[in-house]
């Protein structure tokens, strides 16, 4: 999959089939661009009414063009794009750019007209971009198979690291803009359109693999592949590659917005999340959140860990970083004494503690900045740093020593994380990127990057979801093929490696009576029945009944009653259940998206998941530690602690039951539906699965779904 | 107070105390920049040294000035500022900045010399900036009290209406240096310092009755003085002035930090929130926030409503603006069928719903886009618009037209609020905000910033928190002087207006025998003594006892039981409640916060309040409709529209209990420590205090506190 993009992104020779000597008109801009800019392959553009277009010999046909081409731009109206396709894939055309719009987005015959297109690609081995998009750059060989005036006017220094992939033509352009004007070095920008062959999720794994992108950004309304969106998300992570994304479509709104501008499918937003989650991509909000994520990432630093020294010229701006510090989760260990004592004999007007208040004096001597960074540089204590100038550095009177200062301080510490604020002009801002230090004029903002930047460190640590499974595939039981009792249900949780409370089933009150004698302790009384799902409605649960007589009495209760409530009902009994010991009440759930297959949940019962709304998803299965982090996510995590005076639950327990469901779900993708564990009571000894509902696929064609995160192609 | 301030804000005569011949050091700044701009006033300088300090006649002493200046800046060593204070006061100053550090900041000889310092300069009535602050701008008038370089080099136009104070000097300075590149016309700048005299809350009361600032920005580490404030903001509502806080010290670490950076007294940061709200005031979290906003609002143009039309060049911006849309509480309609039909008409290629696609042709012809926008504009359907535009009116082939499309649309609607999205020049936006026009380069930010546009209308409309009081405070109870026990509290909470169970008190088994036969329902029984507030620990409560025979026993138990567990505690009797219906648990409470005085409280019982601290404050007093604001607040506010199938419980009820404790707190202001009613029981009928505890206050010296929003001096 990789190396075949390599013709569209990196071409020896492009043809431009409806190429115009007119640079303003769209067949006429991407070879405007690439003479200005200096294409380093061959150019042939296709005209059958001219001999030259813009300087160079034109081609009838693309047949005509006397080599076989890696890329062709197509830019001709709708209603000739099925011609100008097979006549590309006659000429062995490798890959090519279609930036022609009337297709899946224009309504039904568009959408037949681009399977035809897609289909001739696939026949043909044509990889194809678009159609209806803004094409293609490859900033680095001044490849600009592109009519996006903006990205292509102001093209970027070369040797950036930085690959964007668009679904969205317009903010594509929108991105590599606001990039550019942050000095991000764009190297690849892709807008993938309506993605009849080439997708979002692909770009993902192209620059995954490639080895001079460092740094991914995606602009996403909807994603077509899961599973292979997953995969690519996954290598980026194994290549220690951060992934920023804008998923956008989240609101019933918005989704209703993309779903009429684009064929794609929009999954739930929450399972996005979940996704991006697992897979350490961060999801940014707005394109400025991207863009300063981005950017700070090009420098290739991430702390080692959250340890953070806070430096600052201003006392003011030192307690606002603390404050975000404290908000996303960095440390700011105070320093210790003597390294305190160390800076006040430096700077006596210094507050050491951490934030370091270094005071105007510090950077108007040029001495005293390095050696007060040393200080806590060197101390390892500080896993990164964010030092607060405001516009000291821009100043006539000390801009050059201030940068001499910090050049000292690289020298010194080469390896160090520093993140610089700082308000100067960009010329400035130059002279410290060029140190590899990241700058950004809004304190707030840098300790939120540095934050951002040690999370992709945890991220790019972390061992796979699944790395660490409870339980392998094969020792799952299979799904149920039709809807099964509660009994049913909870034999095969137990079959999962579940606990279940000990429990008996009877089928009239005279059997419960010789079963009583073995339920020492009070028990529930459950109707079973698989036409009873909802048992509780019908009057179909006795609780906290204990004793030989009640036991019996309530056997025959539980019968009549269902009888008389559902008479067509299939009653298999009565299910005798222990009371399961005191403990949390928490709901485990599985279901199965459409887009990313078999999806786990768990979320703390009562008003936390009806009111709140307090569940965390996963893509199944996940091993310990990734259920651990599940359970963390929940606002309501403080009551498995033992809020209100009782004693904190088995949380190992809890992460086993969610691990291995998660590994019964994903062994029956597609066959199943959703399954509920509701509740799972979670003591401090124990996790019971006290009632469970297991709903099978009513298509059971749904394709399995690849899952294994080393799996590549 | 306003017109004291005015020598210091718009001086006709100064004089620089300590003035340098060196236009970098810090006495020599002042002048220079006033030179440099051309300060409309008369400027002495002393200096018993020279003749002349740049150029100017110089002043052996303040004496020897010839007239009595409005504003003194003082830039001599802390050891000189007494001696330099008092002869300022002999020569009739009117007003002073104080440069010099090493005073309240520096330690406990600091703040000694800083209180001696201020105590001149009341006694004088010369009105006090600093010490140890950056000065003083207006912008209008050339004058430049400042020894900031960053704020005097880049001066902004004059006409400015925005106002700001920073208690940091710093980062007032960057403050002031990211709004002016961001083309906000600042017209007052003040950097309060140690506060020894005006404080940022006299500063925003000062803006809020100037008539010639329209925005306030104000960056704060710590109030001093919380009443005053609260009428700052009160008033600054009041003039419909947006007023744009930035809060820093929330953190624990951040705090800290705050604490020793200066001498300010830290609130706890949830009372800030709450105040903030509760007077509509904007808190940002990072200074680009700030700086969005105060931009936006100098338009002063603010939607009436939140029904908001969307309009986009991309469908992926539209997608991503409606996201941020529904996150912002903004709504967005879809057009009716006969607009979408006349879009479809103008643009065929138009996705109308809203957010409206009107691709790029509406921009290519300039008599497109006027009306497309004419129809959503004339409509009446919507209180606001955000176009987002990418690059197109920076391109050359569309700038010109797509302007003049603009400007017919603003002269056709004058008073329409627009903020557009745009990837321009700095040159580009100027031309569209002469029209009024707002521009982001970051749609998302452009419906967020609309957003809280309609949030200030919302604040500026809404009537003051306490203008439908439920009570007088004439008609409430007078606080305890001392603790007592719950049937007192509640007999208090009674004569407060709430509602409590009907319950009776007795002090023997057979006297409750006799009174049992009063309460059919069942009761709870509850040890009453003033030793023992927290009864539930020892034992003293027990629910549900029904019947003659069982509530006479159960009194003999709790009598018992308190005897033995606090030997000497002075008991009462026991407590015969009617168990309240069924209903939500709440808990409502009041706190007497050191700053800002009485503040009232509500959050749900159970995990809401112990696990997710899901509270809501304001301060007292509160009408209906601000309690109602409060209990809006909560997350767990669904649970009161009857969750899980129960019926919505009374909120009126609920808010008139909130209202009447807080006219209650408010008339008893500095008497009570705090109170508790927990929990107050909420149904679909009544709100009942089933258990009440007030706390009286153990310094009843502290000074009662000034509410009334209208009150100015």
């Amino acid at each position: 999959m990789t190396t075949s993009l390599k013709p569209l992104l990196n071409p020896q020779s492009v043809a431009i089939i409806g190429a115009s000597s007119a640079p303003e008109r769209i067949g006429g801009r991407p070879l405007h661009y690439m003479l200005k800019h200096g294409f380093k392959g061959a150019i042939y553009p296709v005209n059958p009414r001219r001999d030259r277009v813009q300087g160079l010999p034109a081609y009838p046909t693309i047949a005509d063009v006397p080599e076989k081409v890696d890329c062709a731009i197509i830019a001709v109206p709708a209603k000739d794009v099925v011609d100008t396709m097979r006549a590309c894939v006659s000429a062995g055309v490798k890959s090519a750019v279609l930036f022609s719009s009337g297709f899946a987005e224009a309504g039904h015959d568009g959408a037949t007209a681009q399977a035809e297109v897609a289909s001739i690609a696939r026949e043909g081995r044509l990889r194809l971009l678009g159609p209806n998009c803004l094409g293609v750059i490859n900033s680095d060989h001044n490849w600009f198979g592109t009519f996006a005036n903006g990205p292509a006017e102001s093209r970027p220094a070369t040797g950036g690291s930085v690959g964007i992939v668009s679904q969205s033509g317009a903010y594509g352009s929108h991105i590599y803009i606001s990039a550019q004007a942050r000095r991000i070095g764009v190297r690849y920008w892709v807008t993938t359109g309506n993605e009849a062959d080439i997708d979002v999720a692909e770009m993902i794994d192209f620059y995954a693999h490639d080895p001079e992108v460092r740094v991914i950004m995606a602009y996403v309304e909807g994603v077509k592949d899961g599973p292979r969106m997953r995969r690519a998300l996954a290598d980026a992570r194994s290549a220690r590659k951060p992934v920023i994304i804008m998923k956008v479509g989240g609101s019933a709104i918005g989704a209703k917005a993309a779903a009429t501008h684009t064929a794609s499918v929009v999954g739930r937003d929450s399972i996005y999340d979940a996704v991006f989650r697992q897979y350490g991509a961060y999801r940014a909000q707005t394109t400025q959140e991207m863009v300063d994520v981005a950017y700070a990432c090009q420098f290739g630093r991430y702390p080692k860990g959250r340890r953070t020294c806070l430096q600052s010229i201003s006392g003011g701006a030192g307690v606002q970083m603390a404050d975000v510090a404290e908000d996303t989760g960095l440390r700011v260990p105070p320093l210790p004494d003597s390294l305190q004592a160390k800076i006040k004999a430096l700077i006596p007007q210094a507050s050491p503690l951490n934030p370091v208040d270094f005071t105007a004096n510090a950077v108007n001597d040029p001495e005293i900045m390095p050696r007060n960074l040393d200080y806590t540089l060197s101390s390892d204590l500080f896993d990164g740093h964010v030092v607060y100038l405001t516009s000291v550095p821009g100043s006539p009177f000390t801009r050059v020593s201030c940068l001499d200062a910090f050049r000292r301080i690289r020298e010194a510490h080469p390896d160090a994380v520093i993140v610089m604020s700082m308000l100067v002009a960009d010329e400035v801002i130059a002279d410290y990127e060029a140190l590899g230090l990241p700058c950004f004029s809004d304190p707030a903002v840098a300790v939120r990057v540095m934050a951002t930047l040690a999370d992709f460190q945890e991220h790019f640590e972390r061992p796979a979801a699944n790395a660490d499974l409870a339980a392998a595939g094969e020792e799952m039981p299979d799904a149920p093929k039709d809807i099964i009792s509660e009994y049913g249900a909870k034999r095969i949780l137990a079959a999962c490696g579940l606990t279940i409370p000990q429990e008996l089933f009877v089928s009239y009150g005279s059997a419960a009576r010789d079963a009583a004698g073995r339920f020492p302790r009070p028990v529930a009384l459950k109707i079973a029945s698989p036409d009873i799902p909802h048992k509780t409605e019908m009057g179909g649960v006795l609780l906290n009944v204990e004793g030989v007589d009640a036991i019996s009495d309530g056997v025959d209760t539980l019968l009549a009653r269902a009888r008389t409530a559902v008479p067509d009902a299939r009653i298999e009994g009565v299910l005798i259940s222990e009371m399961a010991p005191a403990g949390v009440e928490v709901i485990v759930g599985m279901t199965h998206d459409k887009l990313f297959g078999p999806v786990v949940m768990v979320g703390l019962g009562g008003v936390f998941v009806e009111v709140l709304k307090d569940v965390s998803f996963r893509l199944a299965p996940v091993g310990l530690a990734e259920a651990h982090r599940m359970i963390s996510e929940l606002r309501g995590a403080p009551i498995l602690n033992g809020a209100r005076g009782a004693a904190p639950v088995n949380r190992e327990a809890l992460a086993l039951a969610i691990s291995r469901l998660s590994v019964f779900a994903d062994k029956n993708a597609g066959l199943i539906e959703s399954i509920d564990i509701n509740p799972l009571i979670v003591s401090p000894t124990d996790a019971i699965a006290v009632d469970g509902l297991i709903v099978p696929s009513t298509s059971p064609a749904i394709a399995s779904v690849a899952h294994k995160e080393d799996e590549q192609d």
